[in-house]
């Protein structure tokens, strides 16, 4: 086993040697040395057993605190030896430590790990025995900057308990802040540091002292190469002939449906089938070799144990990409482990990219070009959707026709053996159709080098996500899944807020996140405080609607005195005075649009206004959306329509549509969805999302 | 002012005197009075000013702790009253309490506080200084019984620092739960006392101390006298003529809109209008003396000055039941509020019930009755909605027409002057046609009444409650919007749990929450635990399922070695082997009906089936729903469809809904919604919803 604790002792001189404080200590071998350096040290003291097989010490009566004089020294050390030759006769007591007692202080937790799909990861928060009660803790992946730190420090709950809270004093935050700077220095620059917990870290009024350490080295540890990424040139998914191996005409297989999706593609398909002259209407060919011109794309869904020798086929013909649909190879165990390497190999020989295998392949719907087995083919559109999961492109497709969304291009990754996440980001990158993407990720292999190109995605299109795996459960359901660990939860979201990656937990929420980012006429792109005013003929939607900002983080502000007295001048008298505006139930889109006026002249006090309008006698609702597009034209700020009802609202909504100004049909996903836009454009808490 | 604080003696005896431990003390007004008896409670001593004046105590330098002897008593005494002096010379300093220093412990707060909708409420939790930042906090509505008590101290994120957590010796569980039940007979008992906090009180291995201990007193308070109440015929909502005074030929009025939505009615319509002879193509009569047959129900839609007179010819011409549709009521202030109650007094005087005013009226679908000028009138079904916002109810009923959703009746509460929600509940608890109920609710006046009442309802049909109002904001804009003061979030949330209301937080929710406990084949109605099976052909869905049920409180269970075994024999190798169940994208319906039959056979071990479906090539929806009815027939627990997609879909979805299976078209919605119903069913922690 590679992997060892540091010793207490060694734990307090490596923390010294990055300069975090830690209490002042001797060793000792016997009773009268262990009163001299109590004596040393200064009383009281705290004596603890030292023994690489007594991990818990408490439990072995190996500790005994306020320690206050040499013959209590002397008396702590002999029972502390009998108490832990009781406890474990075969451990081996290398001697007691003898520690200066640190006085009470705020008990708070810095802690690391090496977190599997994004490395080094520093935590901070409440400390002592009630870490995991309180769960009140935030964490950052390395390396982070100063910046960083202090935004740790002030976003756990118990800041309060840090700058003083209720005539407290405060406490030394900017000694809390340099030792956070050391500790990440630490861990960065000590390569063979796999774990650490200093637990508590006590901070006083000045200063502060870590009064336990646990660090955990794994001496065999080695930061995973980084791998060759030979870049897929974005042709390669604008194909001008596709062959289909396994091509069928037989309804029940996955040749025939594939073979079916391609019929529309406007370029040349080659079903290959080797004991059919025709497929669907389409000559076909025994071998790949056999069709007389060149192939762009090969598609293959025979089984898994042929596809080796299919490759080698398409290596042949000189076919650059293939979409292996087949499924039976990684995520079935070991044998599929090998068969899927022998693949990748024959693959690599020839200059071969890989998309999948065990996925459906993907879908270009500007090109015409759909090598899955999705029930209909999806419709163009501005959205690309690239998923770890096949199961959820299928229905997310069913749901699009219904819903009248349409795509760019869906990924599905499958094994991701050759081409993965990566790849796939930096064609919808480029890609002129597509104004928003979304991921549904189950876990990520290389999850820096995830973060760096989602990154630079992120700064041109928005880019949302569903990690799933959330719970315990989730975790062990995705690592059966896909064949391999999932990392934790909050790593991700970490990963995610500092990308600039939107996280949702939904695809309802995904593709309205993706529909609001991408609305032409309401730059919630620029979105970039939380300060929100909502506008609604419809007082029961106003007291919703400060409920559910609350609940997603959004701040519904005070209006100053000065508009209040304006509105109040053309206002009937007891509209609601304060935001929410209620302008009530018989409010036209003529006072609606005074309203705007007023508002659209101070949207500097504001960052995006919520519309928010139900069906009436006075209110037509297409009148009313066009009040709603003359106000976001006269502010900067995003205005988002939440036009709710049914067919009274359709005119309305259709015209917000067509207009370019996102509207939703629900009122708690309206703030949900923007609480997360927000959660990630205003660097809310790193972890506790709304 | 009739409200005031008792001194921190009386406050100790009062708590004594129901059995709570509180510490020894003396109130001195020497500093030879304060050595005396410093000894006689044993040193150490804490040692506080008594002024009526100084509230604040530490701040005025008025405390000091750990006084150790008699000249550190006499010492602390002048130090103490010399502070005070001059922290506010005019303070009246009434002595120095002298008190026995309780020992640490572990910190907890029990208050009570008196709620203006439900009473008296007694809370539990975390105390000390962090008792805000911790918000580990439960309550209860007076009465509360041991069980009750027991649930409050377990329910609390903090239960083990009280039941022994790493090592940690158990504290003395017994005692605290003596304490509360003394607590909470003397907030019971003593009428005048409206609010209190012990905070903290110290919990020991043995035994607990209330260190400090705030208790308010209202000399004036008297408990509302409970309201006398007339029950409402139920025939009075089944009226066989029906009057609109203020009918209108002119469609921008609401009279118009009124009309025209009672023109399917099938029994006699009688529009008044003193200008018209004719209305909407009915003969219109000048006064409502003027019609020559009975009336059963008047609706009234002119301004509201006119009302009163309206009223009183009403009242001679014996109409029993009133809507009264305008508003310029109580909402408006108090010169509205004159004018609701002089209407009040004449319809008092008739024996008229009214309904609002400042409301839509009612609509009940299975009688062709809709007082309301919403755009069009709802579909029949089994859905009763009683509503505080007129608004919500134009939105929801114009959504209702576009999903299929019918009503057994609505309501629009409005001002609640005389019929309010008590009564409509009441109407519904009999009405044959009701099968669910959802109540929109902003605040109520009368909560115990409500809990009684809605207690029984909801042992005959689900009831489902949005509380609007559970922000700062929400709640100010609730007291604008209702002219009177919402009640706390957290109260209500209680009362539901007790009631057996379900709440959820948004109009969607509420729906599909009534449509899965109405439905008829699926027995959700008995749903008793938490214990969930996910069967799925989508391992993606498998792992969001996870992290949904993790979200909302659903436990996923750990199947039997047994049963994997079996699913072994016949499911391919490379199915999830554990629950949730995921059989493959290949699954087919008679994989499905294999697993079921399997599941179906241990329903002992689970309390809730979800079953969640994609499109696929092997899996046909309507087919797919059949192995789902099947299953659902072989086992008392709730099955519930997921069947997600669009088209694809449809005919398995209506197979569902014709058999009387419940379903969910998104993944997260169904555990939520679930979620919700177990919280009430399962007695989940009180306050913290899912």
């Amino acid at each position: 086993m590679s992997e060892r604790m540091l010793s207490e002792a060694a734990g307090y001189q490596l923390l010294r040697d990055f300069g975090v404080p830690a209490p002042k200590f001797k060793i000792v071998k016997s009773a009268e040395e262990a009163a001299k350096a109590g004596a040393e040290i200064g009383y009281p003291v705290v004596m603890k057993i030292v023994s690489p097989q007594i991990v818990h010490k408490s439990d072995a009566g190996g500790v005994i605190v306020g320690v206050t004089g040499k013959d209590a020294a002397r008396d702590a050390y002999n029972k502390i030896v009998e108490s832990a030759k009781a406890y474990n006769p075969d451990a081996q007591i290398e001697g007691i430590i003898v520690e200066e007692m640190a006085k009470p202080g705020l008990e708070l937790i810095l802690g690391g790990k090496t977190d599997p799909a994004f490395g080094k990861v520093i935590t901070f928060g409440m400390g002592g025995t009630l870490v995991e009660l309180m769960k009140d803790v935030t964490l950052r992946i390395l390396p982070v900057d100063e910046d960083d730190i202090r935004t740790m420090v002030t976003e756990i709950n118990a800041y309060p308990l840090i700058s003083g809270y209720r005539g407290m004093k405060p406490k030394d935050e900017e000694a809390l802040v340099e030792i956070i700077k050391s500790v990440a220095k630490f861990f960065e620059e000590s390569e063979n540091v796999k774990e650490f917990d200093i637990n508590p870290l006590r901070l006083y009024e000045e200063g502060a002292c870590a009064v336990d350490a646990r660090i955990i080295i794994d001496d065999d540890y080695k930061p995973p190469a980084k791998a060759e990424r030979k870049t897929v040139p974005p042709e390669y998914f604008n194909p001008r002939s596709v062959a289909v191996i396994g091509a069928s005409s037989d309804a029940k297989k996955m040749g025939y449906a594939v073979m079916h999706n391609l019929l529309h593609f406007p370029g040349q398909i080659y079903p290959v089938n080797n004991k059919r002259s025709e497929v669907q209407g389409l000559k076909a060919f025994p071998t790949v070799s056999s069709i007389p011109s060149p192939v762009d794309l090969a598609v293959i869904t025979v089984p898994a144990l042929q596809v080796p020798k299919i490759m080698q086929e398409c290596g042949e013909k000189g076919i650059p990409l293939v979409v292996v649909i087949t499924a039976g190879f990684k995520e079935t165990g070991t044998e599929g482990k090998a068969l899927e390497d022998r693949m990748l190999e024959i693959a690599r020989s020839y200059n071969i990219r890989i998309v999948g295998p065990n996925c459906l392949g993907l879908i270009i719907p500007p090109r015409g070009l759909d090598t899955t087995y999705v029930h209909e083919s999806p419709d163009s559109g501005g959205i690309a959707f690239i998923s770890q999961s096949g199961a959820i492109i299928n229905t997310v497709v069913d749901w699009s026709l219904k819903n009248d969304i349409g795509f760019s291009a869906v990924f599905s990754v499958g094994n991701q053996s050759d081409l993965d996440f990566i790849d796939y980001l930096r064609f919808v990158e480029q890609d002129k159709n597509t104004k928003a993407v979304i991921l549904y990720v189950e876990q990520l292999t290389d999850g820096r080098e995830f973060m760096e190109v989602v990154s630079e995605v992120a700064k041109k299109k928005p880019v949302i996500a569903i990690k799933s795996g959330s719970s315990s459960k989730g975790q062990a359901a995705a690592s059966s899944h896909t064949g391999s660990l999932s990392g934790s939860y909050e790593v991700y979201m970490e990963a995610f807020r500092k990308s600039g990656v939107i996280p949702v937990r939904a695809l309802r929420g995904a593709f309205e996140a993706a529909e609001l980012l991408a609305a032409p006429a309401s730059p919630t792109g620029a979105l970039k405080g939380t300060r929100a005013i909502v506008i609604t003929n419809a007082g029961g939607f106003a007291v919703l609607s400060s409920d559910y900002a609350e609940m997603y983080g959004i701040n519904i502000i005070d209006l100053p005195k000065e508009i209040i007295e304006e509105l109040n001048t053309f206002l009937p008298d007891y509209w609601s005075h304060a935001n929410p505006l209620d302008l009530l139930g018989d409010a036209s889109e003529k006072r609606f649009t005074q309203v705007f006026d007023v508002l659209a002249r101070h949207s500097d006090l504001w960052d995006i206004a919520f519309v928010i309008g139900f069906p009436n006698l006075v209110l037509d609702s297409e009148h009313f959306a066009q009040a709603i597009v003359n106000f976001s034209e006269k502010t900067d700020n995003p205005v988002i329509g939440t036009l709710l009802g049914g067919e009274c609202m359709e005119a309305g909504i259709k015209h917000l549509k067509e207009s370019g100004i996102p509207n939703f049909d629900d009122l708690e996903q309206a703030y949900k969805v923007v609480g997360r836009v927000v959660w990630q454009r205003c660097r809310a808490k790193s972890i506790g999302l709304p």
